[in-house]
């Protein structure tokens, strides 16, 4: 065993440096900017607190002031999310549009993304219910804004959703992203998102782009809206790849539901663990057929059972 | 396309004004304190510290040093958790105690729970030695302390439990939530966890407010032990939901057991993603029957395969 | 209920010291020096910094600075990566290596390790290409880095196999869980992993020590390949526990498969939330018999289905 080398720091430099110059893709340099990550991610946060006044701050805000730092508060996230829009429509600028024109649109866009903040609480707050309405441990409307992931993960990607209508490249996506990670739930900005909905517990729970999820929809920990994956690759998008959900429809922990034709009628529920791959009428259960019990001879234990 | 627009930050504050009048029970304005998700989070932190001396903090403590170190940080959390335990009680007053009783209150509660420290260490170093004789992959029980989530999340549940034991509103669920984030694993204050408790991994694992689990269980990633969702909905609050888990049961990942009268008998061993909605015997082995192989034609290949 | 409880800081205090003396295995005090997870968790980040250069800075990076940026940070993590390393080896000194030669020893891994950080950018690369090629969602490769959390996970991986190689104790495991932390993927050090590999979404997957993937591998969340329980526990260390997937193989969303001898043929497709315990031939299909569909009566709505 070598206990001493001679590679020095510049060697090792010099040698990253020719992989740098070799191995393209995965380099961004003297490129144009990219929106910044954590920018995105500290206006992610701030967008929340304006939705949910008082919740997420760390002390108490009165009436009297509420003006003020809401103004405030406005005032600086125009201006921080202006300027990430105006780095993603540079990085990729829409058909037609000349350099001189980003500038306005980004205004333009943040203008009318900030706009739509009214709606989106009226949207929340029918969230906040049904989450409280469905799940007895919850004590207080309160303590589900406090404790429960889901109001996080459904705050962001609603935003996200609308800059997605945008067609504003990357920022949707960082946004989702910031709340998939704090949560463990990934709901992707293109995905229709109907009214009254709520995801519990909400860790492996994933949306994809083109779901669609009526209203009153209930699910849980570990649900996929999923695509197949096909060779056709890069070739499928733009097109419906994942599935339609209906209208009252409950979801259990860890069902997989795949493809874009697949429709789960209004009212169906679907058993934890399924697999399920076509579409289904409304009003179904589906759920596998009973499992196996084997009862082992309990004077053979301990053993190591042969699964 | 508009590029340019003519709303200002005054008139989108006015208007997100008017929907904090209009859209209630998503604001908290004017009202009681509530518990600081920030302070609880930081509470949480330095308890897991005085429970694993030298493990979490940035540098070696020594013995010498251990005492005053330990009287300084015990010191500091009693002060900051009897603030925090107090705007809980004054948000959700116990019945029949009067505003001036409550901060005592809050003192006793405080005092009561930290000298439940030394009893909780003895049930975690129990938990970390069936981590460690469970997993050929720990080479020693400092690995597991230090590199297995489980550590953080069983610590954070156990100390949470006995607030929920106290009925403090909201703290139980801040503390353990925080758990969730940081491992991926939803443990609720209110489950009832025996001895030499062990889950792997962590990832999507969550056990609801009235399971209870047996001495000697272990379990994986993804498992639920879950309620199902009933349109009764808040008016089950109270009532046993969540499945009885006896002693010496292994349940593999991705399984979810349903339902408060669900009992898996001592000994079982669950599979990997089953739904079990009943009980089943002692020693009982549940697996779902062999799946299905087709093993298609390799001339065929690559096509997508049909699923 | 008791008001007033007359136990002080001093008492609370003295009855936790006692713990610490009385209840061992959980504590670390007067040891050596265990290596720092923040310091460990730090050196990750900047080594997924110098991989993909730009996209994880804050700033963008011009051709002009790269040499003297990159010179810098490759200083910066030589000097706390030995450091680290170095408490690792003094934690646990390979056999017949006396102490004065662990210093020289750090320094040797350190330098052998950063040497293979360009053989590492080529692997890398493959991978992106992977996700990029595979889900019709991602818009470039600049989405990928910047926006899924694989690529995170994938490099902390590669990364920490190269230390597990060189048997450094914890601070592989303490990295591969900080990606864990922040991915929601646990893919242990010790998996050997092959090119153009790709996991989607990632939230629970887990991929275990001697588990052995082959090249063009596409996975989904939820997945796992992991061991069996076996009353064995500790005596299994260092035996093939995990299963061996072959090249060009799918694994859809929370499929769990087990056990070292479990083989899955190249080309093969395993369908979501399947539990295989067996080897399967090249190019099968493996997905549970169809699920049961019970259509309710529509009239009988809203009832609570019995599941």
């Amino acid at each position: 065993m070598r206990l001493v080398n001679d590679v020095t720091v510049t060697q090792l430099t010099d040698r990253l440096l020719a992989s740098y110059a070799r191995v393209g893709g995965i380099n961004h340099l003297d490129g144009k900017n990219l929106p910044s990550k954590s920018a995105v991610n500290a206006i992610a946060a701030d967008l929340v607190r304006l939705l949910f006044p008082g919740f997420f701050d760390d002390k108490l805000i009165h009436s009297s002031e509420l003006k003020a730092e809401t103004a405030t508060r406005m005032d600086s996230v125009w201006e921080r999310l202006e300027d990430e829009i105006y780095k993603s429509l540079e990085y990729a600028p829409p058909a037609g549009v000349k350099k001189k024109e980003l500038r306005p649109m980004a205004r333009s866009f943040t203008g009318d993304f900030l706009a739509s903040l009214p709606l989106l609480r009226e949207l929340l707050q029918l969230d906040v219910e049904a989450a409280y309405n469905g799940d007895p441990a919850a004590l207080t409307q309160e303590e589900v804004i406090v404790a429960y992931p889901f109001v996080e993960a459904i705050a962001v990607q609603r935003l996200a959703h609308e800059l997605y209508l945008k067609h504003i490249p990357l920022i949707p996506r960082i946004m989702t992203e910031w709340a998939h990670r704090r949560t463990g739930m990934d709901l992707h900005p293109g995905a229709q998102i109907g009214a009254h909905f709520f995801v519990d517990h909400c860790t492996g729970t994933v949306v994809g782009e083109t779901a669609v999820i009526g209203h009153h929809v209930k699910m849980y920990q570990g649900v996929g809206l999923v695509a197949r994956s096909l060779s056709g690759g890069q070739l499928l998008r733009g097109q419906k790849r994942h599935p339609t959900i209906q209208e009252h429809v409950t979801i259990y922990a860890g069902a997989t539901i795949m493809g874009g034709d697949t429709v789960i009628g209004e009212g169906s529920t679907i058993g934890a663990n399924v697999f399920l791959t076509h579409s289904v009428p409304p009003n179904s259960l589906v759920i596998y057929e009973d499992v196996q019990v084997k009862v082992l001879n309990k004077l053979a234990r301990p053993v190591d059972f042969q699964i």
